[in-house]
């Protein structure tokens, strides 16, 4: 019961939170097909498929009456995935109510239902989790709007731009995932109804009526046609978990690296009993971000799954359907657990501002690309870049300084104020991301 | 020059189509990467930015005037990648002009804006073909749409469906890649102007002027802020593509299946000079949806490494960025490969509709769920179901007839008719599909 | 405690074993960290590193004396993986003996020690797996060595092979799988000794002298070379396992489509319990088929995130690292619950002979490929085939006999016999890989 | 013919060498499929199964006589793979000899030998390139075998270790891929005479004895039995070359990094031509390690293609293996560049070592594991580190210097020396690898 490392009680937290353990335990499936069996029955009393009684009957079977062992015991001897739990809900109803449970209604009506129920769940708690990202960088993007810091492209110090600049392209990647969220989840998460082949023959002429009243019941939507085999739904939202996980991930792979003592510019916040190495006392560890990253990969890998899943044979096919049931689940606690560690690493960044002017002064010949335009207004873009060229590679090599080298192509007063950073267009952009975001955050929070 | 399957003379087509080349052939990237060129000059050069002869000087370029080769030769000298092709049109402008084109854009600039382009025309075609496609999904849907067929479950004969009902389940998710694409495109491909690290520094405070008017010039979005290290975008059109591949793959497997001789529902149409096999004359492979599911999974591959590119380190990551060059040309060969000839198998699939009403008659017990309802109401749904459980068992281990060992639960007439199909609520659902997307349709045509 | 499949009571079954569970349960790798550093103590009192009596002392600990909660509890809150199981045998040793626990070693030494015994578990229980499979499908093999059935390509049917020939090419595959982990297992799966950063400081100059004696205590090799960062050997495995997996759901996929029952030449054998349907009561669903080839995927989506995970950081990088301890005991749960699967499947398979002599009969012109090579001996073997290709297209369209098409080509005699199947060298072939197989698995028992 | 990347003169370099070129070219696949057939003619002729004259005929084909362009017409009018070259082959040859030309092989008898030999020219070319790399990695351990540098695990500065000690990392994981060559190349690519289904039918009694003769002359091996559906083959292979590729990018991402202006450890060599930047004329990127890891993504990706194509239906399955057809060369251009670039890289290595000296001072309190050593003997290791902690987080919060700290807890003469670098067993184990490695490159020179 505890052999995988989600259930561990040592290491799970790294890999799951306490709301994708009250999602996805066993009592809480089972609780969740009790009360779709519940919706189904209550649909079917209402146009007459089944009695009354038996409807509430089945309305007032309560998880704590379910024996989840006997439950287990049954699915395995039988082989069937619902059987167990229909056999232990008619030990509990009268003989009469016990026919009429799951009537008509396969497993995959149940499980797709079920699935699509924990799709809304963690769709709603990705969104609230963004949402509580996304204020933390708008934060943070106001905030460090105009403080200078090394930009860098291939690993390696380039010009400057700002801290807040940076912070409000990952605020802008977590805005489209929010937009994806919304525009995406109409897709994911409808009910399913399909009977033994998709056609709901065993319902009768009231068959579509049936599927519209169980889906408002579970508060689904109605799709317009059997899904069974169509995966692209829980698809979608899989690759969706993975744009989020990877845009978490590209986050936290920036702390992480920044992190680095030899640049230092931020760091995770780490509470007073962390304890770094073992061996090394003195270390201090990015580890929140490194896991960040870590449930990027698994997500990632899951979600490939699910949509390789989405060719199958015919009107259900096991090999697709069931691998659905393994991943969904691992799927959610990984996401929120991903949510979860970067709303922290956000929340707690520390950003050392002295040691980005530092590093701005100490590396990368951040004014090159200045240089470069004032040469170039000099003798050409591109005859100013050979010449710049020529110049740092002498740098490199002899250690000449710059100022030196160009002293007859430029004169002081071209040379001045090249030392201050010039943050170009970026506290602009800045402003658009966040006026952008609050606008929209706002209007939802009147709406 | 022909050592990639995709650019074989012999087996190229299985890979590519003519648009695709037409697209991503050397001179075809050239002449965009110039006309991006061209474009930044106007826009400069109405900002005054750089001189208005200038831009007209580039503007004029034609590709005719490029020579690719020294492009190339250029390219692999200097190790850059741009540098081979400004070199190449400073050979062809007069000197002032040379030292304008190209001004203050980066490499990634030009690329990224390339690539959006690229996905831009790939969306433009991609909704052409899935246009095309549902429309001959949903001929097919009316036309079978009260055509009884087995349903099968599991790769095993179940109950009746339409051969309409399965089709309408395709389209269906043909409209909703329709809908993820309408709602995707505008984040998909913007315009980039990012200078050497994103904050467009080298251009002043005109910097956003100038990135508006570039976009608008190369006809497309203009981003909030620099998207050099947001590679979320041409992710999710590659995710995009992986589940259009699948749900052609779903399409083209089910053909192949169905088309199984010993099964001959369904065919891939041939022409009278295609040869099967060259050691079986009598073969009839069905090598077009073969096809579609290999495409399927090499596009899905790509989009993997696209998705994991979106980690990438600070303002550029090469390691990311360089990886989008080789695979989002490649994902559009395939994509748009994969849609031609699933057009090809939905426009010419002959379906055989007396195997239909064979395979229903011969195989499954396809009364078996018209039994189960029919005896659930004499003995209740669960009980009715273990009985048949026992009858069939006997069914299959000593052959005694169905009706035979029912004949003292059920009269003669609860036994009539179950060798009729029933198509339960399937034709109502193919309606449902229908209607809603030849709604969409009209409405799309008369806008 | 149950919110991962893997955990259920229900469900947890199709996902792993009783043995797997034994392997990855809480208890059992704690118990597993404990023994190793039982070995490490040892082998340091041995080396004069630490007291004797204090290797005497952590050597008594048993691990019904670590409160698994507390280690919990612990770990939380330093954020540390091993200061919480450190800290409670410190508890439950005299001080002077836990100072000297996990002496200089760090979390990875334990974790990849721990890794690597985990591996070898699960290496020598799939090569006892993967035996008891080939002998299996060595029987089979044997038993339907003449057996014709028709062979398929393209999912059609084509000239006849014997049933015994298709085992055996299954076989064959299990016996390179045999192969690989033969040759592969010396890399798996080293014992780790690395301290800090690789160089093993912290012990002084006897330190690869204690690696030497910990690696034979722990029952494992002992590598050249501390491999914190070469995640190779891990990959490889993983790697491995995915092989292994595909082999057997290429396996499973084979009986799941002859099991079709339009086909039926194969079905899986399900026990007097087992309920296919609770929609259509005469339903048998090769669920154990659809099962292997739904672990397949998971398995080899877990593979990728291991070879991914080869590319990191300097001496150790946590996003890789850490992955591994989720991914491995996933992996090893699925790939034993695949091989337990699979063997059930060899083992109970159920052959229609009738069946496969009925289809040949009935289907594909398995006289094709006879009738080419006769007529090609008469015109030659591309006019035979052009000539046999029209044939084969009248017999489709016309329903004109090949014989009576044939009537001026061939003689009565030359269309002798044509129904016999022709079984070509399958046979042949059966022995010489039944025999290489049973030549080394003899080898194998007498040494 | 040109629209993939790999094909493109102006960027085909960085993901192709000319020797894949050479390999994969159109006119080299015809060719080789052309000498395939010649060696099929000519041990059928020797075994009387062709006359000897035809067999002659077929053997005197040049590929100059081969009309490339004709080949693929009529491929596409046929759509059969095959018959396009057989037809041109039967314009060139006399009728007679054209009726013997891929006498009663299929495509696939043609495909796979091809793709054997394929597989087996990129074996010979990778192990080439890996002992090559090997003896520069090699080279580089002795050379730094006792240079200190920086340890840093979590991407922080941690402990010393040599420069040497973390090549010989590097080396051990190459010869550990050279071993997985050289075991699994006799598993990877044998011949394949296969015939229609697998049984090889149609050449009669001899037909394995053709096979054997067939084998010899391509120069490949015998496989035991038919293996068209048993994938594992190229599978294996392909993965062989995901772990090579991991290995190659873990050596280039580590460059990557220390090749940060703020590490600067070491530095990919550029040549005086090189331009890094556009815009920041400073720059010098490490494209080569960049190109290295982004490689790395795309081989593991197609390598999962032929992972994912190991599950097929029955004797051949189109979806599988023209998969192959498209992934085999593609991995084999990736595969080769990838080793050019990082023998380039290795062989190129700048190394600083006055750099990697001042970060081991400046950084990381590469002292404090010895500390900790020393402090252990003192009042336990878990004291000991609780203590450290304490004293560097103080160190951290409020500068005071750790000697300071220590005073009463550690004399002075505890205290000296703890910033001579301690590199531990590194040394040791670097000798250990290159005697090993050195040993096997020896035996196998004079072998």
């Amino acid at each position: 019961v505890d052999a995988h490392l989600v259930d561990s009680a040592i290491f799970g937290a790294n890999w799951s939170t306490p709301e994708s353990h009250a999602l996805f335990s066993e009592r809480s499936r089972v609780d969740r097909w009790l009360r779709i069996l519940q919706s189904l029955g209550r649909a079917q009393a209402d146009l007459g498929i089944v009695p009354e009684s038996s409807a509430r009957a089945i309305e007032a079977i309560s998880i704590d009456e379910v024996d989840i062992a006997k439950v287990a015991d049954r699915t395995r001897e039988t082989a069937h995935s619902m059987l167990g739990l229909i056999g232990v809900l008619q030990d509990v109803l009268p003989t009469d109510a016990g026919e009429h449970v799951c009537y008509g209604a396969t497993v995959q009506d149940v499980s797709d239902t079920s699935a699509s129920l924990e799709i809304a769940s963690l769709t709603s708690l990705i969104r609230r989790d963004l949402l509580g990202i996304e204020e933390k960088l708008l934060d943070l993007a106001e905030r460090f709007r105009d403080t200078p810091m090394l930009g860098r492209t291939h690993g390696q110090p380039g010009a400057p731009i700002s801290f807040g600049f940076k912070v409000a392209g990952w605020a802008d990647e977590v805005a489209r995932n929010i937009g994806r969220l919304d525009q995406g989840v109409e897709r994911w998460a409808p009910a399913q109804l399909a009977g033994a082949v998709g056609v709901v023959a065993f319902h009768g002429p009231d068959a579509l009526e049936l599927r519209t009243r169980f889906a408002a019941g579970v508060g689904l939507t109605n799709p317009p046609i059997t899904w069974t085999a169509s995966r692209d739904r829980p698809a979608e939202f899989a690759n969706f978990c993975g744009l989020v996980a990877q845009n978490l991930a590209r986050i936290a792979n920036e702390i992480y690296n920044l992190q680095r003592e030899e640049i230092g510019e931020v760091a995770e916040r780490t509470s007073g009993a962390t304890v770094g190495s073992i061996t090394m006392p003195h270390k201090r560890n990015p580890e929140g971000s490194e896991q960040v990253v870590t449930l990027a990969r698994v997500i990632r890998s899951l979600a490939a799954v699910m949509t390789e899943g989405m060719v199958g044979d015919h009107e259900r096919d096991g090999r697709t359907w069931k691998g659905e049931w393994l991943v969904l689940p691992q799927l959610g606690h990984h996401i929120l657990a991903s949510l979860s560690l970067a709303d922290a690493l956000v929340g707690g960044i520390e950003v050392d501002t002295d040691k980005m002017a530092q590093n701005l002064a100490r590396f990368g010949h951040s004014e090159s690309q200045e240089l470069l335009r004032r040469l170039s207004l000099r003798v050409g873009k591109h005859a100013a870049q050979s010449e710049l060229n020529r110049v740092y590679r002498a740098v490199r090599e002899t250690g000449t300084p710059v100022a030196e080298q160009m002293s007859d192509m430029l004169t002081a007063e071209d040379l001045a104020g090249l030392d201050t950073p010039t943050l170009g267009a970026g506290p602009e952009m800045v402003d658009a991301v966040v006026t952008a975001a609050r606008l929209r955050r706002e209007a939802e929070q009147t709406a």
